[in-house]
């Protein structure tokens, strides 16, 4: 390590000043945090960050996340130094519709962005997720001589993220995990929007996050003390078994007339407190948008350096090719993100002779053959690994060796009862590459996890949640497990697939398309309870999101169901036939999978003049965007074994029958238009 | 304190082979926890816990909260044995469809159970809302002489309510605030679902709770050291200013053959090893649901000394009545729930030449009034109080005296960045009563607290979640915090009415509304931007959930909408006139309760045969429900000035008007059913 100079702290001064002048030009955002994060960002960048700014997407730079993602103002100006795609321009543009500069970092709209953050909490949780990830590829691929993965998971994160209860839960796992590879930076300012940290956050951090198994340093001068934010970097990376968390004392907008204070926090500074801050730092008080020549030439050498950096290890990898072939092939293969050809033969397919068995366990068999067609698939339960049946036969648990409990080329996952955590923890095991994770919990929690979930879309992950005990078919928990809204939220959520497939060829049409969609996370609602193998379902037809599974002509009407319900539906139309009465039958697995195929072949599962009935054991809301009248729960489920459950609620053969008969009753001879205008 | 005798063990051990039997013939549920938490919950009824059974609402009644709520078979069979409305035969419908004793404990179904547990992490975090309001009504009420508020708050809760993430936000504020009335006892048995917590969860668990300002205590033997236990227990109760963790080290399913391990959690035991439990104990292996006479002597006593107790403070309550009579009739006016007469008076009203103000801003303005109005309203904002504007000028904060920061008579939280948490403590404050409790963050982050929204709707609390920034309309702060499919998850909720006014008016009804609920939680969904009064807009309108703002004789198009959108909307429709066509405009503030409406009521807001266009800047997921054509947002948001960020969606009086020209179009004489149907 060398020592710092003057130019060093021109560069952090620097830095400051751009932060104030890129809020202040927006009008809007968080100068505060960029300007005491100054100097840790500086000394991280420079001295330690391993990055080709010229290839964001070398795998195995080191990853960097901004947890408390206000702060990006800060992110954006050392990619810009760097020399990462994001000009002067796009500084001048900062939260202007359009610009790849938005409010909070977005990782799919930015060079060098990792992780979309901004949410508090969930960055921290991502980056737990990258060093799992780093730590389970360095297992499976790193050879004698050939340390082909040896990067770190830096991350940045404020009092706000250590309140979030889903920061505990990553940290304490990241603990147990003895996750050697994570370096965290607290900023410790004292302040959050409401005002000094003393009126409602006064634990001690040290102890929590020691009591998680971490290793803990602390700088006491964050604001000037380089050498010293160095030597705890230097002493973070030299931890093997435990993660690391640097609690570093800053001044919020260090500089600022206001520096201290939460008035610097969540606005832009004044015109005379920006010309005050410059004037102290030497800069032209009116001069904006200021690089100086030094500041340029430091990071034209950090820049250089990073481009040889990788430069040697593309090297490295010529020799591992070489000496590893099909280690290699690999690698690359699961990097670029390319399935192994001829993977989807591994799914299981079935007939209406096979029998009834709950989507739990079909589920279960999926994965059982994935994860031999996949060695990129990874994942895990939140306490419930026998309830979801997600551990294959022969699974290793991923686990720090010591233990004697796995290894970290184990690739299932005890994730302990830490829902939120689990997901965001998944997010960064995306963001990571390499992997394609799953997690698992009951539905009903999925919700508790709704802040990672909702990432997830934003973000194009692909990651799957196995959701099992999918409704009021639970039974005996009662209806504090039983969701009822889950399905409307998932469904109205941009960018998700919510899946309740209704036997085994659906549950494979599910997780084929689920790894088929590169960008697309997927939540699988899965029965607790056995379910027929029905007459007409296909993998291929299933794909669809709907299909036909009973075409009849000049029908009375349609009826449209999802999962555990289509098998009643299916025996209700028989029941319906012996009076006559001519019902279609269509099994809607996917609701948005549905919606996004053409036309002609919506319309010719839910062809127009045809009255649909939806049967679904949830809140009916919604499925008035596909369905004339909606058959489902109008409240909350009740404890009982789940058959009694059923009959309480009517969804038995009869109770839909009798529902059907009566809708078909009221839209007979109420002319063409009565039923159109569903779908489209 | 007394010594305990071989009674107090033949009653623990009753416990346990009554637990064993209750899950067996239900055939389903956790025998485990019950059988190991047997002896503490023996020593806390006994010695300790006042209650009288008679009378389960006795306001100065000790709460109990199960937070492992699947171990309610011990919770049910105390309040047997204590003489609550649970009969032998309720025990023996453990988990059976209609019965009080469901799977997971339901406060509105129960006598003697406080509050809806089961989804880990929660009940913790009731206690904590408990304990917080137990402080602020004894601050407020007890006077020299009369503790007519002296209550405690005791909660049990396992492994996995220490690993979800609400509870470590719950407990720093807990410890925070120096909760001396809270007694946590933490059945440390070292068992989750997945087997042994050496798999996921090694932290410090002592350490982490010391670092939060708790007091820690620790009982090695929780078995069989009934004399430890009461000596943690009472070391407890005499703590002033820290809640206090009694870590309590049991043995899962004591007296199992299985005991200790994983297999006696979530299965009932099998019929030999039940045999193999009443035998050690010295039970008859043949007999079922067995309670010795010893064990019906002993708590006949603790039942004798309830009730007792009651009699002594009713006394108590009398002289206080006397000495105090003004205090004493608020504090009874409170406990029964009765708002003062006229508090509705407070709301304030507007007219169309009222300035345009930002919901949130409306929403400050009615906080301040009912302030005033309504003493028992407390509550406060996950550090936004700048933002949210959820804090009343002359407020003061909840706070230990020693903080200088306010007292414990403060009415105003500073719930730090901890939603989930905030929102479970609320649910605590419902339930203990005396106080209406609300809470604030941004829309978006209400999801981070789903877990605990949902049991607020399964509960029947009322509670007020202020929800500002809700839309686009927040604008620079971008995607990740502008909600989308967050109105579908809250309307599909059941019990849950969720508001978004579009004026001044409409933000009085809401809150009008939310309070004469005492049986459904609110959550009030609040612009950033500026809104104008609308021409035609009142309370009692609104408080209809929707109203026709605009009528017109032979219309060509209904336009409905909410909150933010409906300004838009009325310019819309202003410009859709000049083209000669005739539009009618309904603000829907809260579709639940507009739904609820009796159906003349509801067709004269939404006639037949009229075609609708619902108008939101959210996801149109539900809007099938009462509309025929949705417009509103195909995905996410983005980082932008709110107005530019509007245009870009097209939700603008121009690009609504054209929607709605198209919309009226398409319906024009396509029959007298094209349009049917949409509300019934
Ligand atoms: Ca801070
Ligand atoms: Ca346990």
């Amino acid at each position: 390590m060398t020592g710092f100079t003057d130019a060093d702290i021109q560069c952090v001064n620097n830095i400051r000043v751009l932060a104030a002048d890129v809020v202040a030009k927006a009008n809007s955002g968080h100068p505060g945090a960029p300007m005491g994060m100054a100097p840790v960002a500086h000394v991280l960048w420079t001295k330690f960050l391993k990055f080709n700014s010229k290839n964001s997407g070398w795998w195995n730079r080191d990853r960097f996340v901004l947890s408390n993602g206000h702060a990006c103002a800060l992110q954006y100006i050392m990619l810009h130094l760097c020399g990462y795609k994001l000009s002067m321009d796009d500084l001048k543009s900062f939260r202007q519709l359009g610009s790849i500069t938005p409010g909070h970092p977005e990782a799919h709209m930015t060079d060098g962005i990792e992780v979309t953050t901004g949410p508090l909490g969930q960055g921290i949780c991502n980056a737990v997720g990258m060093a799992i990830a780093q730590a389970h590829l360095a297992a499976v691929f790193n050879k004698d001589g050939f340390p082909i993965v040896d990067n770190k998971i830096y991350a940045f994160l404020g009092d706000g993220c250590l309140q979030e209860g889903v920061s505990s839960e990553a940290m304490s796992l990241a603990g147990h995990l003895q996750l050697g590879n994570l370096i965290a930076v607290y900023d410790n300012n004292k302040i959050t929007i409401d005002g000094d940290t003393a009126v409602s956050f006064t634990e001690d951090v040290e102890a929590r996050v020691k009591s998680y198994g971490w290793n803990v340093l602390h700088v006491e001068n964050g604001d000037s003390d380089f050498a010293a934010i160095e030597a705890a970097i230097a002493e973070a990376k030299a931890s093997v078994s435990a993660p690391t968390l640097i609690n570093l004392k800053t001044i919020i907008g260090f500089g600022s007339k206001q520096q201290g204070t939460h008035g610097v926090h969540g606005s832009p500074l004044k015109a005379d407190d920006i010309a005050h801050l410059k004037k102290t730092f030497g800069f032209d008080p009116e001069a904006k948008f200021q690089i100086l020549q030094s500041t340029t030439d430091l990071y034209k050498a950090v820049i250089d350096k990073g481009a040889k950096a990788e430069a040697e290890w593309n090297e490295l990898l010529e020799k591992y090719k070489q000496q590893y072939p099909k280690e290699a092939s690999e690698l690359v293969r699961r990097f670029e993100g390319r399935l192994p050809d001829g993977w989807e033969k591994a799914l299981p397919t079935y007939s209406p002779s096979d029998p009834a068995v709950a989507s739990r366990k079909l589920s279960e068999t999926v994965l059982t053959k994935l994860a031999a067609a996949l060695p990129e698939l990874i994942g895990g339960s939140a306490d419930l690994t026998g309830s979801n049946l997600t551990r294959w036969k022969d699974a290793e648990d991923f686990q720090p060796p010591s233990t004697g409990l796995g290894s970290y080329a184990g690739r299932y996952f005890r994730f302990g009862v830490r829902e939120h955590g689990m997901v965001a923890i998944c997010n960064g095991l995306a963001a990571y590459g390499g992997v394609i994770p799953f997690n698992a919990t009951f539905l009903n929690f999925v919700s508790y996890a709704a802040g990672a979930v909702r990432l997830a879309a934003l973000s194009h992950f692909r990651m799957i949640c196995v959701a099992t005990h999918d409704s009021i078919g639970l039974g005996e928990d009662g209806p504090t497990h039983q969701p009822v809204e889950t399905a409307a939220w998932l469904r109205a959520m941009p960018n998700l697939a919510f899946w309740r497939p209704a036997d085994g060829n659906e549950t494979s049409a599910a997780y084929t398309v689920a790894l088929l969609s590169t960008g697309t996370p997927s939540v699988m609602a899965l029965s607790r309870q056995n379910l027929p193998q029905l007459e007409g379902s296909t993998i291929q037809k299933a794909t669809k999101g709907a299909y036909v599974l009973e075409e009849v002509e000049n029908a009375d009407l349609t009826i449209v169901s999802t999962g555990s319900e289509v098998g009643l539906c299916v025996a209700a139309i028989q029941k319906l036939k012996s009076k006559g009465l001519k019902v279609r039958m269509v099994s809607m697995p996917c609701v948005d999978v549905f919606l996004a195929q053409d036309k002609a072949y919506k319309l010719s599962v839910l062809p127009s003049g045809n009255p649909v009935l939806s049967v679904e054991a949830y809140s009916t809301y919604g499925w008035g965007n596909v369905s004339h009248e909606h058959f489902g729960l109008k409240a909350w489920g009740a404890s009982g074994p789940y058959d009694q459950v059923y009959e309480k609620f009517g969804l038995t053969p009869d109770g839909i029958a009798e529902r059907a008969e009566k809708v078909a009753a009221f839209y007979k001879n109420r002319g063409e238009y009565a039923a159109r205008r569903r779908v489209g």
